[in-house]
């Protein structure tokens, strides 16, 4: 059996991955770092249905979930990991991942687990995915690993039990910003039906993701909007960057801030939103955008980030507050001139 | 051929509609007063559809739209209903208006129209519509007049151009919140799917939706939210009453604030929100619950206004917004009673 750090790699269909999942009776699921409603999602909707399908499954969650996951998490374990822990699983999945450095194992990589003899089955949805499974299933034109890891569950026949369909539609309306995102197919619409149809509690999802808002953040993303948020002359550009006060004054976690870059984005004429918040002495970018032919992608791969085409971040060393600004000024822009320049 | 005033109204099928649809030669839209999305989209969508079938149609929209739906009117008539405008006409369809005094004619009455010899059609998904159609097809199981209408046009066979697509679209995503509110059901998610499939333009769409807001309206809703919004002491009430002035000083229109009320509903642990705002002598207010156990719309119907279950309005004479905000503390607190008391 291939060990993890097996240079061989394939580029697995999803009835493969179906089949892998099929044939292991024991598998443990990871996900990237500071986990999203996809990685959410996707670790414990697929964990709940290979827990359905008779087998020992759990979702791997070293750090602690944002609160309005917390009531989705019974296919959880909440520690780090271990060589002896990865010894009693088959197969390990990783979801949602595409950097091997950013795989939450609460200190663990990859490369340290070499001497366990357990495989490893990478799912994911990211462009430039290197994390190194022996099997590599990676569609990159899925808006959610949650839409995957559904799509592979219905290929094996089993029965898909609620509290996977409620996971999966969880992790499909995150990523896609409820429906809002321009990852938003025919695909994922039909998926969202078919698990609604499937028993997904909707309620329950979209109460704890869209209307679950700690008056704490209300408040903090109420001054964000009168302090912070400005707009470039142009009006194409909407930013905001953030010293690590702000959010402390208002007992806001940032680990929860998913979501907010949506007051940047939603102003009536930007095309391209950024936010930036200081962390120590590095600031994490996040950056959006609202039109195809302007991507994000290529400038968070250029500061070693990473996302998706219209969705992506990266985490730069700067000094202070002003230096942020400089160089959101300083290098946005030019995200908007390369289309025209094609 | 009946008239408007005709007292023989029939409960219809959809299949019964689609065929006075392809029977008309030329057919008028009306839709309700302070037009929302899924007014302009099931309106401006049959029209555009109806048109794609060789007729006559127009949507008519005696006041002005909200500036967000503005790029989508192509088909829309914009001045008042008069008996020889309906003259000219075939069929005079009524979309997603439950309330004949609310049809937006720009002054007229359906009785002001009595002598015109012309069909009054009646389709809506609001429960105890009252409209006086000569055929009347009211199905409020449906998230959407415009879910209605999209139905309604695939079964005549007929092919559904893109404009309509894209309209009926725009319909269904703001009257489920992006699907985010209770309506949003697996129908309601197949037919969006088929619209993207029929090449609704969910890009335009969205982003002048959700993402054209105004800079003046985030500086609303952040005042809004910081000096308004009040959230009673067992958590489960979230309320803002706003003096006229308020709006007033940020130059926004309150036509436009459509989704404002979700700035309430929002908050964690809240199960009411209410959303009052002062125009002349008169409070307007929007009731919205989060749970299938607490409707507010018999609380609305109540106070002689209407909508649905977990979403509905009214209106009251109040003097001052401290009246209001008594107003709200004495009734809404009883929506909540209810159910304990079941």
């Amino acid at each position: 059996m291939p060990t993890m750090s097996d240079p061989e790699t394939t580029a697995a269909t999803a009835a493969e991955i179906a089949a892998e999942w099929m044939r292991a009776g024991s598998i443990l699921i990871l996900t990237h770092e500071r986990p999203d409603g996809d990685a959410v999602g996707s670790a414990l909707g697929t964990a709940e249905f290979l827990r359905g399908c008779g087998k020992r499954a759990d979702a791997l969650f070293p750090e602690m979930l944002p609160k309005r996951y917390t009531g989705f998490a019974r296919a959880a374990r909440f520690e780090p990991l271990s060589p002896q822990m990865c010894a009693t699983y088959d197969l390990i999945l990783v979801l949602d991942c595409a950097n091997p450095a950013r795989i939450a194992t609460g200190g663990m990589t990859l490369h340290d687990l070499e001497p366990a003899s357990c495989r490893v089955l990478n799912v994911d949805h990211h462009r430039g995915n290197t994390v190194p499974g022996a099997v590599n299933f990676v569609d990159s034109t899925a808006a959610a690993a949650s839409l995957l890891t559904f799509e592979i569950a219905r290929l094996t026949g089993e029965k898909i039990p609620q509290e996977a369909a409620t996971l999966w539609y969880l992790g499909i309306t995150t990523d896609t910003g409820s429906f809002r995102f321009a990852n938003t197919t025919p695909r994922v619409l039909f998926a969202a039906a078919e698990l609604l149809k499937l028993g997904a509690e909707q309620e329950k999802v979209v109460n704890a993701v869209y209307f679950s808002k700690p008056r704490n953040q209300q408040l903090f993303e109420a001054e964000l909007v009168e302090k912070f948020l400005k707009v470039t002359d142009d009006g194409k550009i909407a930013y905001a960057v953030l010293p690590e006060e702000f959010p402390v004054r208002h007992g806001f976690d940032m680990r929860d801030s998913e979501g907010v870059i949506d007051l940047l984005r939603e102003i009536d004429g930007t095309i391209i939103a950024v936010l930036a918040y200081q962390r120590g002495g590095e600031f994490k970018f996040s950056f959006r955008s609202k039109e195809r032919s302007f991507p994000v992608g290529p400038l968070a791969r250029r500061l070693g980030g990473g996302g998706h085409e219209m969705a992506a971040g990266a985490t730069m060393l700067l000094p202070d507050a002003a230096a942020a600004e400089e160089f959101i000024l300083n290098n946005v822009p030019g995200v908007l001139q390369i289309e025209s320049e094609k």
